[in-house]
């Protein structure tokens, strides 16, 4: 417990301890006319159990620092703890699990306190363990040119004007065939994108096409799109780590830092034209 | 299933079903000089729970718009629905509570899959039902000037450069007494916000201070805040009606858009002089 943390960087942190928090990944940057080999740095995301005398509250997805501050603050944000006299020790297995032993009450193993997933987050914000392995997607397969992707970025920021009036929202569009066919928007984009594939299930479309997120491309967003079997998954702003190793198990078409005339391919360009 | 989802805006279908998904909040711009009324449009934020054959898997804080398709998308999401076929009914019920009838295996009712809180979102991006009515934060008083709120918000977007590398952190800090006493980041603005929390509790640092977050104020941020006794939360983007709900709950000070010079006080502005 005697460490300082006093402003200290996370990431001087985690490599004072050896723990890499982001890695270098080759990416392509595509124009209509150019395709230019980039390198860009993704921040590492991992599963990390938390556990309370020994008992395993949740695993969380999460940057490989101050993970002792992290399991603290987690059990107290989830009311299983209510003070810091509460914790006796904290410690950490490099294999990621973090186990906070406190004179609490031993959590119930049942979990059967009525948890809610909050917004901003939100929607499926989680995963089973099981599907993080999952690799035998069946993509649906498509190519799209720069017009599309024009048309994908624009149409989805144009649907509405809630996101310039609350600055609160998340959108997520789905385009297929030449046209924006959904469009959803939530406080959270894991329920925006939760929205889109509840459309495309719901409606009987087709998800031979690309989906535009205007939130990062984690784990669970790549997940999803890739379980139901869109091939192409663009977002305005970056993957983490684990985003991009699931669209190389699944095959997905992965595209960051999107804008209507350039984007950032982290794997499979070749169903951008 | 028959209704068009086709591009309108969530805004529009949800004002067609006589639902509101933003309202408007009376704010206060504060610079070093000027104090001046403004309306603010909050997005509104509500639980809803999701259920599969009468069971509950979930409640879930959402924007009150298309929640026949963010069901059907989340339990996708889940992996308790894996194909359209498999939904036979969805029906919502006005007082929040999403029911898809599926032909699946009915979902166990001790939850014992294990489920993973993904990034972006995680952390504690979990809170119980009933802390949600909690009213009784019992709050350190402090107030703070602009020099304070400029040194906060420009300390903690400086303590590290993994922002600007990554595009895909949160940043979270604590200012008190004159410095920024301690400052994380993590993929997820829950897990960030967890972090300081948790430092917080580690290090006995007095909670009398400010917290600046990168990410936006919902519900669970601004709950978790102040149970720990935080008096005043900063953001640089919008809180959700139910943050805003909250800090008058437990008397936060809540600002939002913040900038060196200039943020936007939804509740108790006295404490920024």
């Amino acid at each position: 417990m005697a460490q300082n943390y006093a402003p200290k960087t996370q990431h001087m942190i985690a490599e004072m301890n050896n723990t890499a928090v982001t890695r270098e990944e080759q990416t392509l940057v595509l124009t209509q006319t150019e395709r230019t080999a980039c390198q860009e740095t993704v921040l590492i995301e991992q599963p990390v159990e938390v556990a309370l005398n020994e008992i395993l509250i949740g695993t969380t997805m999460v940057m490989p620092a101050d993970l002792d501050a992290l399991a603290v603050g987690f059990l107290f944000g989830q009311g299983y703890l209510s003070a810091a006299e509460e914790v006796v020790e904290v410690l950490t297995c490099p294999e990621g699990r973090m186990t906070v032993y406190a004179r609490v009450e031993d959590p119930p193993r049942d979990r059967s306190r009525e948890m809610i997933v909050t917004s901003g987050c939100g929607g499926s914000g989680r995963i089973s363990r099981d599907m993080l392995q999952e690799q035998e997607a069946a993509l649906h397969e498509c190519s799209l040119g720069f017009a599309d992707i024009r048309g994908l970025i624009k149409g989805t920021l144009q649907v509405s004007d809630l996101s310039l009036r609350t600055h609160c929202v998340h959108a997520c569009g789905f385009w297929s065939e030449g046209e924006l066919k959904v469009c959803c928007e939530d406080v959270g984009r894991h329920n925006a994108v939760d929205k889109v594939i509840g459309t495309l299930l719901l409606e009987g479309i087709p998800p031979r096409g690309a989906v535009y997120t205007t939130g990062r491309l984690t784990s669970d967003i790549v997940l999803k799109c890739a379980r139901i079997g869109i091939p192409i998954l663009v977002s305005r702003t970056a993957p983490s780590s684990l985003g991009v190793d699931i669209a190389r198990q699944t095959g997905v078409t992965l595209a960051g830092y999107a804008r209507p005339n350039r984007l950032n391919c982290f794997n499979r360009p070749e169903r951008i034209r």
